[in-house]
């Protein structure tokens, strides 16, 4: 699954996702996250204790919603699997996103730590929306 | 489950939520939709025949989650339960909404039909972001 130039020129920019989540319960979660492409994959990242862990620990099927926020109208939905969470470069990544998306290091708020910090590499399954 | 007043005048400005919900292998769909609030209930609408509404006829709980598209920071996140399915007055529900969003009746495109439509009225269970 490769997705299309415009549906990855659309990712390039820093825009904030939607990463929705399943419990194992059937329980839908839905929070804003940054991303950030790896060629055909997608990178996120989280910290250990987090819903969204929990959840794609349990059923490893999500859903990845980026919206244009000038215009709502264009959006790419990556419905995926997680390829694999990767504790190793959890620390590397968010800053690698940090810089991203804010252009410093990320500063760690709330108590989180550099040694909780979980990469969730993405494997796209399907993709709608601009690609449609 | 009543809204604080934070969350509520947030979800008062005509911002995109993203809806998701789950299949019943738990797949997640993560979609735009507009919302509008309705005492303590959130009023969405789809079509007969999308994914969403088949979901939430499967599995009722869902997440709806909108953005502030000025600053990302901001957020709310609605978890709930489909509290009835309106197939009535769907009609007249799209064009309110329609009428919030775009200050113009729905346009019907895409060959979507009055008859189609289908009004979603979601009881919130639990509240995050904004209101944390």
């Amino acid at each position: 699954m490769v997705l299309s130039d415009g549906a990855r020129a659309f990712l390039d920019r820093p825009l904030t996702a939607v990463l929705a989540t399943a419990s194992a319960r059937g329980r839908s979660q839905a929070t804003p996250i940054w991303y950030m492409m790896d060629g055909d994959h997608i990178v996120i990242n989280t910290s250990v204790g987090r819903v969204k862990l929990r959840n794609l620990e349990t059923n490893p099927y999500l859903a990845l919603t980026v919206v244009d926020p000038q215009n709502p109208y264009r959006y790419v939905q990556i419905q995926g699997q997680v390829a694999r969470f990767d504790r190793e470069n959890g620390a590397r990544d968010i800053n690698r996103l940090s810089l991203r998306y804010t252009g410093k290091p990320y500063g760690y708020p709330g108590g989180d730590k550099p040694e909780n910090r979980v990469t969730i590499v993405i494997r796209p399954i399907r993709v709608s929306g601009l690609s449609a």
